[in-house]
């Protein structure tokens, strides 16, 4: 049961103009589910991305980064699940490559206009024959509303289908904004998450697409952890159809971009955040906040630390408010300077330690009534700056273990 | 149930000429226990430790380690489980010190001739007056030949005893070492484990005492991990008592030296090896093993990102050889260069991975026989230097929940 996430309302998922999703059970790796999806994209429309970092990076994320860097005008994304396409070497590429073709010559453009995602199990061969089956039904499928079946074609150990949409006005003219994400078990990305998908029909430029990409990834999905273990496909796209009746946007500093930018950033971190909300076990929501740092650096170590802890997450699942476990993680956090005398933690509202140890007015039944709550923020004082960093995770229960242990049966 | 570990045979464990132990149930936590664990050592005596490098340092660590770097000679150490008294602030001290102060009363010694030690539970004050209605109890029992009461009194998760004892001869002289450790969860040490104490009769010179503990923990107790969490009281003390009919040993050129320092790093290992045997919940030991790296330090990093995965830790509880995750693993430990094309991964005798991809002679069922072996190997070749590392871990099972969401209760 994920923590304050209920599936989306399809009615209220918005469609993007230029923008068409199709998805089908192309039996990848089970059958009776969707697994396959195409979503074809306007001409005209532009399209920015960011990868993982993890060395071992899939061969779709090669192929991608590699389609998205020869800038010919991007038609199509193509992405399964069952099977991550990653740990597999050159024939990993080969198959990836394949999939590109036959989605382009069903779409009638070139194989370097489609960018290919997968995501599931690492190290085994795609199966790319049952994909080029599949797709001739995802095609069929192809229409603006199905962001729905689209946030549910990309699901794995996900349980609930993470979509939302936004609709600002800029300059006068409505503009949409919507999102899918996937994601509940090896998440800590590192640039992006296992796989985000938020498209608008606001004309953006290509460079400002591109710094918006990274700096909206930066304050949602790397802001995340569910399990400390980046995964070798997380990837973030952001595009931009162009389809609404505005002059192109490309002066960051216009109050028109900073609007969309915002409400960009707000779906991007409503996405990363459901990640966290359905993460694999998961029974509480936890935001680690770290403030009074030398850098956000050092603030976001620090949350980590926390945010990583088996211990931590183990009383979070009891609801047993043991924190000197906190306490022992933001010491070996490695920020090595650290005057532990100056450090304040509060749980939700309570003042629980000061001055390197437990407060003295802190006690142990406000402790519990702040543990027993399903969403929690733990904020940390550093008290040697003005820095912060914010990052969410969850805890850490039987069900992480039960899912993780069964995975591939 | 630990991973081929068993209680040590207390007629195996060798009295060191120049310690006694004595143990007594303080009541410290949980009544009818032992939980207080005082060690007396001859005039003569030579100690030398390492310690936590938690910015969070328990106060014990810190008088500690004051009263080691006054050079008086120590006399004493006194041990309480069931309490760490770690983030406990100033006052934490000053209960640290009148437990050295009530120690030193009853043997006659200075208050700076004893170390103090603690395990248990952080942020909660410590019971000093337990602790020093408890001392005489502990001094009564005191005995050379009580190293597997000592070996209990300090366990707390734990769930057997770790000790060890070996005789050598140096020069034709019969020299004693013996050891033991307690440690389950909140493992992860950074210059010691959570309590390891080693002790000899042989002469050994106070600077050649000061380099072999570092070395000996470097090559042992920093070479285990269970939760990724580095302790707020790890220590290991090296206790040399010089009671064997030997000239000083002073020169690390020496043959006798050699052998000595060997037999001192072998009950290291085995102590540190018995900590993951016994880590919370373990039921595989495995040992991570990094060869061909340009550094010491990158094999670490990539065994500890391996040995911290949960991801991989419950595919190795669930004996299932989803062998993806450690390639994943690989990736994201932060080796920036690292070319995945160079990387090769056995499993025992199987080879699992090569040229960044499965090995096309890798079959499920040799993967399936490897990861259904109790303690299992891991090897990982980086392809790009000749240094190498090893960590030793366990897997992560649903009693790794159970007992981190019970541990106050």
């Amino acid at each position: 049961m994920p923590v304050g996430l209920v599936p989306p309302d399809p009615a209220a998922l918005f469609p993007v103009p230029g923008v068409r999703l199709g998805a089908t059970a192309a039996r990848i790796r089970k059958a009776d589910r969707l697994d396959l999806l195409v979503v074809a994209l306007d001409a005209g429309t532009r399209v920015a991305g960011v990868f993982t970092r993890n060395r071992f990076c899939a061969a779709p994320v090669s192929v991608a980064k590699e389609h998205l860097a020869g800038r010919s005008e991007i038609r199509a994304l193509v992405v399964n699940t069952g099977n991550a396409n990653a740990g597999t070497g050159e024939e990993g590429v080969r198959r990836a490559r394949q999939t590109c073709e036959a989605t382009a010559q069903l779409l009638g453009c070139a194989a370097e206009a489609v960018l290919p995602f997968s995501t599931g199990v690492v190290m085994e061969s795609l199966p790319v024959e049952r994909i080029v089956a599949g797709l001739p039904g995802a095609l069929a499928d192809l229409a603006p509303a199905h962001w729905g079946q689209a946030a549910e074609a990309i699901m794995t150990t996900d349980t609930c289908p993470k979509a939302i949409s936004r609709r600002i006005m800029v300059d006068g003219v409505p503009v949409t904004i919507t999102g899918i994400s996937k994601g509940a078990g090896m998440i800590r990305p590192n640039m992006a998450t296992m796989l985000g998908f938020i498209a608008t029909d606001a004309p953006v430029g290509q460079v400002l697409l591109d710094e918006w990409v990274r700096e909206v990834a930066d304050q949602s999905f790397n802001c995340i952890t569910v399990d400390g273990d980046t995964s070798t496909n997380d990837s973030l796209m952001l595009i931009a159809t162009g389809r609404a009746p505005l002059p192109p946007i490309e002066d960051r500093r216009s109050p028109a971009c900073a609007a969309l930018r915002q409400a960009i950033l707000d779906v991007a971190v409503f996405l990363a955040q459901a990640i966290v909300r359905d993460g694999e076990g998961a029974t509480k929501f936890i935001t680690v906040r770290v403030e009074g740092g030398k850098s956000r650096e050092e603030c976001r170590q620090v949350a980590f630390a926390v945010a990583h802890s088996p211990l931590v997450k183990t009383a979070f699942f009891a609801s047993d408010p043991n924190l000197g476990r906190i306490l022992a993680a933001i010491g070996y956090a490695g920020v090595e300077d650290l005057d532990v005398g100056g450090v304040r933690v509060h749980l939700g509202d309570v003042l629980v330690a000061e001055r390197g140890a437990r407060s003295p007015a802190y006690r142990e039944e406000d402790g519990q009534r702040a543990m027993a709550e399903a969403e929690i923020v733990v904020a940390i004082y550093l008290g040697r700056g003005s820095a912060q960093a914010t990052v969410w995770t969850c805890d850490f229960s039987y069900d992480y273990v039960r899912i993780n242990a069964d995975y591939r049966s």
